[in-house]
């Protein structure tokens, strides 16, 4: 991979943010979604309620979420829509964390810190709490009346690529083949960016769909800069948690840490080393940055939240 | 329940119909609809891909599909949405079998005579096979330009909420928490409802929606009658595979025959008794048919294939 400079005019047009009252708001704000559109105890099998909701309240890190409300800010976005693209990107995303621990995948016993979904509630009903946390997640954008016809579908649409077959299900797939093989950093990196960069993606994207009202040609721009920036950050996110898993204990990371090792996975770090992988998660954080200097000017002085989205995702230690 | 009488009217004045020519033409219809979206050993993961189209394939009686193009020849539905529609409640269809035969699940072996998900391709690619059967189904619905967006929004809204934890995943959560204990023939009807119920109505209402140039009070009158027939067969559907599923040898039913009883599992059977429950079926068709009759005269007199396929939901042999 080439050298990547920082823009020299990074960041000097930019209103300055308070991240962490932000990211504190965020975390708020989804789990008040998450209380609304996946309640406890409630409906047809209070149990399957429960275990829908003790999956998708456990916490974490909110990333997607935050990546919405974040390029949400940038340009100006419908707030119900936000809304509902944070919730819907969470909750495709816990459906794929119940799904990825189950016995017949990962056999993880411990998320977050905590006994994860068919630990707590069975194989069979974890597996129709992560099948009907999918579904939720269309509904949450599909039904809300306040978001225009149009946009509902455009935001599923950008849900349902990012996370099928040839999104997150197709990256989980290779995953599953690639086992015990030994990668190449090309097919590792398109593997990820399947597995874990195509959501990220969708996330900016969706959050960019909800300023339907952009001229055509502001937003072009912008889905080009976001584009590079979600890839960026996307694969530093699994650059980041390969390093972790290889060098982090299990208490700090709230999962089972050394998993990938012990499951013969190929990872950034069985493939180029710990350094190398630190020095590319470096790098992608830049590249993120530059990308968002290439924002319109407009955008790009409030892309203050997403600029330090990106340095978190690599400073961080769990 | 009371008795019903047919309806004095019935048939009176309704065109006649080829079914038999017509059903093997959605049969062919979703075989090639399959084929365009969820073709097999392409894409980001072949395997995947070739146990996504190996479950979708397999055949099976394409009620669902038939439901939705048979309202939408009564009410005269935009082809391009009712194609979209059929292959999106068949893929929802396809991933709650593949997920239903795991070995967590009811652990079965054969499906419609052949060799279940899971057992050609793994625990692990199966769910996920399942899981993005799923996605596709509302990717086939959101990203078809040939489709009015308000159009795609409102066929992944119905087939959302006909899928997740108030329908089918919810019934089959009260499924699997009721399983060795006694059922009300009330409490039964309320799970099969949701669980087999929910999406034959959904593509009841999907072809419906597919005439969005109906007019309002037809509209309304079509969707009241058509309710009450979805209702109708859903139900008799259910009790009909209880009868099936106690008096048939696997060979003819293309599964495993007898299992409810061998899994301890309330059934229209073990509530009533297999000559009531022949006679409930009987009078769900009677109701449906009825419920037909009370549809506008245009579409009454193009309600020929809904009929004939409830006449034949409650004859079949498998």
């Amino acid at each position: 991979m080439q050298m990547v400079e920082p823009h020299p005019a990074a960041a000097t047009d930019r209103a300055p943010v308070d991240f962490d009252a932000w990211a504190a708001a965020c975390a708020q704000r989804i789990r008040d979604l998450i209380g609304r559109h996946v309640p406890a105890g409630e409906g047809a099998s209070p149990v399957l309620s429960d275990a829908m909701h003790y999956a998708a309240a456990l916490g974490g890190k909110r990333m997607r979420p935050m990546l919405v409300w974040a390029v949400g800010d940038c340009v100006d976005g419908d707030a119900s829509a936000l809304d509902a693209a944070a919730c819907a990107v969470e909750l495709v995303h816990a459906y794929s964390l119940v799904h990825d621990d189950l016995p017949c995948m990962d056999n993880d016993v411990l998320r977050r810190g905590l006994p994860t979904t068919h630990v707590k509630f069975g194989e069979a009903m974890a597996l129709l709490a992560g099948d009907a946390l999918q579904t939720r997640a269309f509904e949450v954008v599909a039904c809300d009346q306040a978001i225009a016809p149009a946009l509902r579908a455009r935001l599923c649409a950008l849900l349902a690529v990012a996370s099928g077959a040839q999104g997150m299900a197709g990256g989980q797939a290779i995953d599953l083949t690639a086992t015990g093989r030994v990668l190449s950093e090309e097919a590792l990196t398109d593997m990820h960016r399947r597995k874990t960069g195509a959501l990220l993606a969708a996330s900016v994207r969706m959050g960019l769909a909800c300023a339907p009202a952009l001229a055509p040609d502001c937003a072009a721009a912008c889905a080009r800069a976001l584009d590079v920036y979600a890839d960026a950050i996307g694969l530093a996110f699994q650059v980041v948690d390969d390093v972790l898993d290889a060098s982090v204990d299990s208490a700090t990371l709230g999962k089972t840490a050394g998993k990938d090792a012990r499951q013969n996975k190929a990872t950034f770090v069985t493939t180029m080393g710990l350094d190398a992988a630190r020095g590319l998660a470096q790098r992608l954080a830049i590249e993120a940055e530059n990308a968002l200097e290439t924002l319109p000017r407009l955008q790009r002085e409030r892309a203050g939240y997403l600029s330090e989205l990106a340095r978190r995702i690599v400073a961080r230690g769990h």
